[in-house]
């Protein structure tokens, strides 16, 4: 058991509410929020909190966590070129054991963001799922199905595979997008959506182009589209939701879709700005991503969290559009909602212990006026106290406890991107 | 002496290129850049970079640093709401005491930031130039005429004095801005520009009223104004510089002015996005500024940095507007000549030890596949691992050391903050 005690706690079971409890976690879970009691059981360990501020864990949404590999090593080009002369070819190249390294490598960023679980698209999903058992760290995975996997249908043992393999691993069905799959792949999807149940996450309204070609090529959006396929008859949502047209958004609404952020992508690889103070105002459940490190390329949620409010203030010339509790209760709690990890989204017993411990002893947290605003308008990773996942301290005082040694992995991911490069 | 070894130096001398060379400082200067050498002297202290980058400091060339009282407590709503309601009547009631220790806070924010030196235009200037000398920082005050000063010709005394007074501090003339000063104060400015051959800077083209009620008031823009008045005739520039004319452009690049770029702050009141990438093609010098805490509210240059890029690509529809080498060499090397802070401007023999070491063993950092592409696109504070200023180590590891205890400076302003609410 674990106490966490003399500090502030913003449980997000009532909104952005600041109280001074204590926190006991016992195993995976919380066991105790609540005033100092009298009958304590016996700690294995105590963290004085002096002050600093206990959240939930922040969910990354969506992510490519192996893409750290090729972190600045294609930026600054046209999005096409950057697609299809450096990251294709690149990506093409990876290994098992490199995915392995790679997703350390982004879980110890995630980590030192205060990220506590991750939602990721991409392949050699069983070097993956070891990274993330290995290192202690939470994730989700979205299927990824296109035209280029060879055997398509190997989605379904996936998904009953990686849905029992380990309590912190869960998958969830999902395509890459429209515009990399054709109409048979998706009607396939659909079937195993029906068959399971399930909700479905696809890129979706990334680019102008990619909703023009769609439309080009099925007469409607995105959106529209997974739809009329059945493909959220279970709910689900879209990643990155940038161009979205009002009939989108009636579909988002009554399938109670997650339309899921990535504002620092959209913005590098000059794709737009998603209507996120429309989302708020229809009702429309917000998640937050970084997308890969290819695009981004940091893996921060401050970065995000930032972004989402101050780009919705200039999207809509109102710098009162989006506050920032908004924007911290999307980070904390719709993000785990989003990725159906509902045991993770708030700071109550019984809940996963999933925590982030935030450094108010810093100057950009000072003065104290209003910390959630202090952490969304001035946060950064400097302000990570502590990350703990499932129970267990995986990051304090910019140390990783996720059974490996950082240094060697910094070597091992740099001689990973000179064998791709 | 101190001496840098073992580790990467990208002094700036030819742009972003990166040598493996030493560097010692003696006093508050660089006294050697080179390979190691058999002659050394008897150094004070030798700093192992095992592999971390040198790079001259960040020069943070506009900001208000005892706005740090009003971090997040005025966010979140309309810019005249903001200014008039929220933060001009706290303003009136700061102190000479309250802004020595606000600015302390800054300062201490600044050095977690890499930044060394920055361009600041408050009141209260005793009291600034105070905690500047006494924390080790470097300062250069920007004059901020306007309506409100009771004695302006006050500042030709601010002038002689703060040019005189310490080695750390230097004083350029500027007016708060056009819709803040009368026509007769600003030929008042022209003449002390023309007494002392002095640059100008001011608030300009922040916001589209801004402009459209210049021109109302006196047929032209703001720029287009300065310079008539003469206010240009021996250089300076404008802060902001969203909305620029043509005929605007054309005068910064014969006056060879500098655009002062406040991303952060344009983005979060709902200003707007600055033309970068046509200021970079018509030979614009740029520098980047955080502005005030209250309007952004972080005094972070990773966050201008990455804005300053992001922001271009999205305002052209081009990711391959404005690359990360030309930022970094805004963010080192612009700023510091916009601020006549030409000693300052690059890691060479006889320059000032302003300088700044990124930790490059962290997870963002990696891999190593372009470090100016790592550090704009992926960086952030956790990556300042040490700050020093005129040959002095202010900030290393996370700890000040700015003759002042830190905890103290915190409840202090957290003091200040409650009593000016």
């Amino acid at each position: 058991m674990i106490r966490f005690y003399n500090g502030r706690v913003m449980s997000f079971q009532n909104g952005v509410e600041i109280s001074d409890s204590e926190v006991w976690t016992d195993g995976a879970l919380i066991s105790y929020v609540g005033a100092k009691r009298d009958d304590m059981p016996q700690f294995e360990r105590e963290i004085d909190l002096n002050g600093d501020l206990l959240i939930p864990g922040f969910k990354n949404a969506h992510t490519h966590s192996a893409m750290t590999a090729l972190r600045s090593m294609a930026d600054d080009m046209p999005l096409d070129r950057w697609l299809f002369e450096q990251i294709l070819p690149r990506e093409a190249k990876l290994t098992d054991d490199m995915v392995y390294v790679l997703t350390k490598l982004a879980i110890m960023e995630y980590l030192s963001s205060g990220i506590t679980s991750c939602f990721d698209m991409y392949f050699h999903n069983e070097a993956y799922v070891k990274a993330i058992i290995d290192s202690g760290f939470r994730t989700v995975i979205c299927s990824s199905m296109n035209n280029y996997d060879k055997d398509y249908t190997a989605i379904e043992g996936e998904y009953l595979r990686y849905n029992s393999c380990n309590e912190r691993v869960s998958y969830m069905l999902g395509i890459h997008a429209e515009y990399t799959t054709c109409i048979e792949r998706m009607e396939y999807m659909a079937g195993l959506i029906e068959k399971y149940k399930s909700p479905m996450f696809a890129h979706s309204s990334e680019t102008k182009s990619e909703v023009l070609g769609c439309i080009e090529r099925h007469g409607v959006t995105p959106t529209v589209l997974f739809d009329k396929l059945g493909m959220y008859n279970y709910g689900g949502g879209g990643i990155h939701c940038v161009h979205m047209s009002d009939e989108d958004i009636e579909i988002f609404k009554r399938r109670k879709l997650w339309a899921v952020l990535n504002p620092a992508s959209n913005l590098k690889l000059a794709s737009g700005i998603a209507p996120v103070e429309r989302f708020i105002k229809e009702g429309i459940g917000l998640a937050i991503g970084t997308d890969g490190a290819a695009s981004n390329n940091a893996l921060d949620m401050f970065r995000e969290m930032y972004l989402v409010t101050a780009l919705a203030k200039y999207r809509e010339s109102d710098a009162s559009a989006c506050d920032a509790d908004k924007v911290l209760q999307m980070a904390c709690v719709g993000g785990a909602r989003a990725m159906g990890l509902n045991d993770c989204d708030c700071i109550a017993a019984g809940k996963k212990a999933d925590l982030t411990v935030i450094n108010l002893s810093r100057p950009n947290m000072r003065p104290l006026n209003n910390i959630s605003k202090n952490i969304v308008y001035a946060g950064s990773k400097e302000n990570v106290r502590l990350t703990m996942v499932n129970g267990a301290v995986l990051y304090e005082n910019g140390e990783f406890f996720i059974g490996e040694d950082a240094a060697k992995l910094y070597a091992e991911a740099d001689k990973i991107a000179e064998t791709i490069r």
